[in-house]
């Protein structure tokens, strides 16, 4: 047997920021599922058939079906021959020659620029300009391996100490992890402002008032994150709240990254999607010509769903010209986003218009999953409202809702003086934790619990996605009642 | 007109290690190629009729085809209603149907684990297995957006100070700038090995130790880079000296990051792929069982070329569990790679097999591509030694080879002092890159300066790839030849 050295790299000597960084969407609650769906494929018995997974956006994997156009234009991009197929309709042709034309050697295996392929830049910024009724450059629009990309990117841009303090971000809590993630890795400080759970999780100005003040002894603050329609918390912010911010950026020197990747999914009939880039444009030349703003939006989420093929783009306002090049080199050192995503990404922003063979089909396809989510909307929050020691938000837009649960003071002492057994682990866990663990071994409803997105001292949450399917949510619901009716009467 | 503010970003206070960054691939000669095409399109009069660009590994950019069976594969992945189409041969269909296994709800659009499909992790492991005759753990292989995103995540795991020393990484100079521009954002200290030009480009141990040893008192190294094939430099390493490089860090304490990314791109019959994985197995328990290894591949090269799909992985060798459940989390907040490049990625290492219908002409399209690559190696090098004041190592292996030129010294010497004009900037440049740009300007060839590579100090080079067409390689090293004799005559 050779003597095992020491080796070089161990979790003690690796990047302490990576080991610090916690991801909550991926996280145990993942590993536990994983472990309770093994069980029930090896016959374990158990009062659930399969786990129901609400814990992540992924619209394909819970049911929902690819646009019939968008893969009928990445097939015909992919695989040229099928341009002889007659079984193809000729919208569908005319944007993939589009996607080609924009390709070098007409072929998706050649490197796009490092932005995105010409036309399909261009494209967005016709998207942009018929959103929002003004002009849209293409030479600030970029394309990106899903938004995350592009917004990581951004916040890297930023990391600058400047007068030898760190560059402060403003983070919502409750907040989309992939930013308290990559704040982390890239040591760049937080700076919380908490949304306002009474006010339908609306950002309360003296509330990022304080954040900002507190935050400016210890910090430099450089950016604003604004997440529109809200994850995890599912509202949709009105235009005076929007319209407060960008004053407040203004006035404070803030850039906005605004996260919009949600624009498509507004449920509430009183709500309408506003975009920051509009909005801005419309507050007068003092702020328009002045404030900057990234805005981030994805083909994963909307009515589209295709995560998988990791496409997004970034729109930036108000960077100059030196910027922009900064930005271009810092992106070109990956190449370019997967070009097949980006084919994709042509199909969202320049869709079959009326009068073109796919237009009727795309149009009902896309009001189907439209039309889903917002029963499922109304179903869930309803339904969690409906339980006593549960209050949940009206999920006004995106995928999401953000229940506060109560949980009994017993289950909190029991969490603190006990390791709870995940796999071959035992781990230390949160009150929040502790339910949705128990919950999901329960039921089979697999929910991510309240602190991998932060919450207020105290206060208790899980974030529950309202993506899979109704059949299977009608069943699961019944079953969560049942849970929390027990999980009180056990901890009371 | 509104008063324009000072903004809160700029190129004054941005990411310092950002703007440092240089990546010569997608460089100034870029932006000139380009603007020399645009040229051409106005009908300015040149003495050649298009630019002939060798300055980037894009290879269905100029000329080759994509592999029939992959992109069937990938169609049918992407549209499934085509598993009903006669003209899809049945193990496309197979092998598609492996992807789709994989997938959450039988769609590439759902998001995958992070480290790529389960099928297509396995298969890589697999055909690691059998190229090297040892086994491979699917766990220990991770799917990357490309094989550039995973040589950043390595190299991001290894940022770690110890004893307040930075951590150092040895790469070879010349080397591809991805990993000068990685080392540079990361803040991480380059320790730089010259790699042998008289002896094949090959590793010298002295040299490596010289290296080690004068930065061990400014940094604590960790790891060391090795390309193999090589890359800008086109050799194929021998076994021998893998093999002291396997002693060399296990002497030395250092992790290997094997970029093999051109392991079937070897021309040269005296030569042979050895993997880094193979070697260190066989070299006994006492390294084997210590010695930590990251290789990596992609689908970007090879005979497959599918650089835009963004496809690749690496496979780590003596990680233990905790680490490798970091290196898991690190990649989960990138949530995936892209599906559609993981399903090509699956019939790269599960190709068709004997007896199955695609087989022939799959190796028919695979053998094309490799001799015309054989054959250009050939050409290429031996036209450029043919030239007097230009030497050139004969290309064993990858894509490029970068042959040495005599610059004249009336020529550096106006360098020096001189600025020269690319787009609308004045710009100060290198010997190499003035005669890149000249050649560029007079010739329409478009190869990469030394100087984004780095080389000796007092030497010159460049970067030329053997991929456009052999017609058109014919008709510009006529021009070269011409251009050279003309450059030394007018600045001898």
């Amino acid at each position: 047997m050779a003597l095992k050295e020491e080796a070089v790299l161990t979790v003690d000597t690796m990047n302490s920021n990576v080991k610090e960084m916690q991801y909550a969407v991926r996280g145990p609650i993942v590993g536990l599922a994983a472990e309770v769906e093994s069980e029930l494929e090896n016959g374990q018995d158990k009062p659930f058939k399969e786990v129901v997974r609400a814990n992540i956006g992924d619209c394909h994997a819970t049911g929902q079906h690819p646009l019939t156009f968008l893969r009928q234009v990445l097939a015909l991009t992919v695989y040229p021959d099928l341009f002889k197929d007659p079984n193809f309709p000729e919208d569908a042709k005319l944007r993939a020659n589009l996607v080609l034309d924009s390709c070098k050697g007409r072929s998706v295996g050649s490197y796009s620029e490092s932005s995105g392929l010409k036309n399909v830049r261009k494209h967005i910024a016709e998207f942009i300009e018929r959103r929002d009724g003004y002009q849209a450059d293409m030479n600030h629009v970029f394309t990106s391996t899903g938004a995350s990309e592009g917004i990581k990117t951004i916040l890297h841009l930023l990391n600058c100490d400047i007068d030898g303090k760190k560059p402060g971000v403003m983070i919502p809590i409750p907040q989309y992890p992939l930013y308290s993630a990559t704040l982390v890795e890239y040591a760049m400080p937080q700076i919380q402002y908490y949304l306002d759970e009474e006010n339908h999780w609306s950002l309360d100005m003296a509330e990022m008032q304080r954040a900002i003040d507190e935050a400016r002894s210890t910090c430099n603050p450089r950016a604003v994150v604004v997440i529109n329609p809200g994850n995890p918390t599912g509202q949709v912010l009105s235009r005076q709240n929007i319209e407060s911010i960008i004053k407040f950026a203004h006035k404070e020197r803030l850039v906005i990254l605004a996260d919009e990747v949600y624009q498509h999914n507004v449920y509430d009939p009183a709500c309408e999607f506003h975009s920051f880039k509009k909005v801005l444009t419309e507050m007068g030349p003092e702020i328009s010509a002045n404030v900057q703003l990234a805005s981030f939006m994805s083909i994963s989420k909307g009515y589209m769903g295709e995560c998988g093929l990791r496409a997004g783009y970034f729109e930036v306002v108000n960077f100059d010209e030196k910027l922009l090049m900064q930005l271009n080199k810092c992106i070109s050192v990956k190449l370019c986003p997967p070009v097949t995503g980006q084919a994709a990404l042509e199909c969202v922003v320049n869709p079959p218009r009326e009068g073109e063979p796919s237009y009727e089909l795309h149009e009902k396809e896309k009001a189907e999953v439209l039309d889903g989510l917002k029963a499922k909307a109304k179903l869930v929050s309803s339904t969690f409202n409906a339980i006593d020691g549960i209050s949940c938000n009206n999920i006004q837009g995106a995928m999401y809702c953000f229940p506060q649960v109560q949980i009994p003071k017993k289950a909190i002492e029991y969490t603190q003086s006990n390791l709870y057994k995940v796999g071959v682990d035992e781990i230390k866990i949160t009150p929040d934790e502790f339910y949705c663990f128990e919950l999901l071994k329960k039921t089979g409803l697999c929910v991510v619990p309240g602190s991998g997105f932060k919450q207020r001292e105290g206060t208790y949450h899980f974030r529950c996605t309202i993506l899979p399917e109704k059949e299977k949510f009608d069943v699961v619901m019944e079953k969560f009642k049942k849970f929390h009716t027990e999980f009180l009467a056990e901890w009371q």
